[in-house]
């Protein structure tokens, strides 16, 4: 087995290649949203796959309905070593528009110590500082860890096809952990490992009164209105404090840690003025919670969408035969996104009079991504950032969810561990995307730590 | 001054030149909705100005920015005589689907005792009973009260010029008591005098928080959601016994008098049966409220339609920037539809959380119309029905509003005498649209009789 320090030494001596490589891969346009592109994602596919086979791995480019996956697996040469899966994706977004970037976004360049193209950040430089750090392990002894890699080429469409192959792969894509490289930094010279990732449970209902649309002068006050049906199921959804009122709602919901909270205290967080940037004021969640724990740490109910009646232009004085409203559930801790699915519906069902009927399509759920603070995996990630950087790194939360991390954890049972090196002015999805060289370098060592850590 | 005996005699004497009156109205297309039948309209309005002119009335045809008024006025040869303002309409609507029509829907024709064309009830077979029994006064002696005549082109298209041309015109218009000949009998046999007419109150109201859509993973339990402020706002709007519960909301709706209840009741409505024509079972309306009075003679809000954020397939995670519902109401008795709209937007103000700004925007407002009871006008005319059809008359109410029932009323300070003699299956804006002679023949002997028992 390598000795980490050669690894790093190594990782240092092959600067230039390293950049060759991420540059070859940089200049295939992988636009997975445009069909146009199809070939140059499969392009990207099989490059990636080659160079993992020439790092020893097993490596496979595996049809989909849409764009191919790349799949790769190498053993260690230890015994009862740690099973990581490492995912990231290769395609990226649309350049456009065109004219606003100052070189091509296709041709990557360095200037002043960043390389700018499309996919710099976003994911073709954060995935090879894996990548990188797996090579220098197999150019100095071999990996501290069973490792596996999934390469999807659909992240900015959606990952339709993910679903499905995860399904179909089950037992190959299983490990002990899986670990992320689309997170970013807290900022450029402090590390972050996100933590928690809220979950997503969305549910679509449509609520049926009459079998038709009525005349509000001859049946208003005596055919029931599917749109105050509707109202009331919404506005009974919180209380006066802003709490969730389905049964049980919280089971699962842990308040921060001692530790966490210190942490996210640190941060310093200024919640009014994230608030004002939106034109807001008053923080609108729970009673007595800060801005940071509202998106960070505590679940919501989200009315996404309502529609029903009559919305053009005007007047019109029809009563409904039906109204529908898309509610959304961001869950966090060990909050059970198909038990809090069916006590909606009841909560639903209870609200309906006697001549309403509903109609329930659900969009999906997804549990909430909390990696324990106790975790071991954590604590060694934790100590071999620490070491790369020379400062404590930060445990971040996001109030959004990524489905890819959801599905991972509610099919194969897996946690993720989040470390990326992106920085929020990375302008990623815009014109002159950019990953500073110091991630990519860094990135690439703090892996080949993480990786050494992971093993003990 | 007429006889009455000799009125009546001369509509009996005359049955034969009436229709031949009615049939050629009939025969012009009068469809106020499609342009390519503005000339037709025209003609029309021509036809009836020159018509009431040979019967002594000084008429006029009046340009709108759509089709003409006709107005026309007589005096009657007794002084201090009530002064009544007759309304009706010349437009009919399209006669689409015309391969549903047995014979062409603008060739009139009679087969077993029914006149058979478009606009044959709605509103040319109507309005014309009325012209005809001022045409047999005029034969016999002159016209027992003062008499003007508004009929206009639009009122299939919503009577646009309507409001406009009665504010250019109060003056000229304003009269004791309006008469409108839009409604209909109770049965072929029975006729009805229509004494309650809901009003109507519409408002659109805008919420609005955050200065543009956020995403809810990132925004979502900090950011106030316009369609969970607006949902509270609808769902408040009804107390758990389904009334209304804005203050004063009750302030002049009366309870219906003995001797309405006792007629309604006798009328044997059946609220089962109309709510189970529309698949509904239960009355949504005030507890302990029969289906008629909540469709007849007590106020409702309603919502006629909400829309906010995303709407189309799928589901998307947006937290919304604003939310919007159409919300009416209808009035009875003396409810004032200004003060409620002001009670309305003071309740939904009250309802805004510090962040969420609201934009009202008014659909219109007018008042019910309640011909008292014990008004003379109206007992006259139940003795002249009853003389006429051998039975006493109905009094009933319609759930819906008539807007230029309620604009005469809101502008002009008239109250109106609704008695018509259309059957409910007269298919009026269907095919095969027909009015039964005896509706014409003894609705001519009707309106004699009405017009010389007003007249004392």
């Amino acid at each position: 087995m390598a000795q980490l320090d050669d690894v790093l030494a190594k990782l240092d001596a092959t600067r230039q290649p390293a950049l060759d490589r991420l540059f070859e891969l940089l200049r295939i346009k992988s636009v997975s949203t445009d069909s146009a592109y199809a070939g140059e994602c499969v392009t990207a596919a099989n490059w990636l796959s080659r160079h993992l086979e020439d790092l020893g791995f097993t490596a496979s480019v595996r049809p989909t309905a849409g764009h191919p996956m790349v799949v790769a697996h190498s053993k260690s040469a230890r015994r009862d070593v740690p099973h990581v899966l490492f995912y990231g994706h290769y395609d990226v977004q649309p350049p456009d528009p065109l004219e606003l970037w100052t070189t091509p976004p296709f041709e990557p360049r360095i200037e002043e110590g960043r390389i700018t193209a499309r996919g710099a950040a976003d994911d073709k430089g954060q995935l090879m500082t894996f990548i990188e750090a797996c090579r220098a392990f197999r150019d100095s002894g071999g990996l501290p860890c069973d490792v596996s890699i999934l390469l999807e080429g659909e992240e900015e469409t959606g990952s339709p096809s993910l679903p499905a192959f995860l399904e179909a792969n089950a037992k190959e894509l299983t490990a002990d952990l899986m670990l992320v490289c689309d997170t970013g930094m807290y900022n450029k010279t402090t590390p972050a490992i996100t933590t928690m990732l809220r979950g997503l449970m969305m549910e679509e209902i449509i609520i049926k009164g009459a079998d038709r649309d009525l005349h509000s002068g001859s049946f208003g006050g005596a055919a029931i209105n599917p749109i105050r049906v509707l109202s009331r199921i919404l506005a009974d959804l919180h209380d006066d404090k802003g709490r969730v009122t389905l049964n049980n709602f919280y089971d699962g919901v842990d308040e921060l840690t001692p530790e966490v909270a210190e942490q996210w205290r640190n941060l310093k967080f200024d919640g009014e003025a994230f608030l004002r940037s939106v034109g807001l004021s008053v923080p609108a969640g729970e009673a007595g919670r800060s801005v940071q724990e509202m998106i960070w740490s505590r679940p919501t109910a989200e009315v996404n969408g309502i529609i029903g009646g009559y919305t053009g232009k005007g007047a019109k004085t029809v009563l409904p035969s039906e109204a529908s409203a898309k509610v959304s559930f961001r869950l966090v801790g060990r909050q059970n996104p198909l038990a809090i699915r069916e006590t909606f519906r009841a909560f639903v069902k209870d609200h309906l009079p006697a001549d309403c009927t509903v109609e329930f399509i659900s969009h999906g759920a997804a549990p909430a991504l909390q990696l324990p603070m106790t975790s071991e995996a954590l604590t060694r990630t934790r100590r071999a950032l620490q070491n790369e950087w020379g400062v404590e790194p930060v445990m971040i939360a996001m109030g959004g969810s990524i489905p890819i991390v959801g599905a991972f954890k509610r099919d194969l049972k897996m946690d993720a561990l989040m470390v990326g090196f992106g920085l929020a002015d990375d302008r990623i999805h815009s014109p002159n995307e950019k990953y500073e060289l110091t991630s990519f370098q860094k990135g690439a060592r703090s892996w080949a730590r993480i990786l050494s850590a992971l093993a003990g």
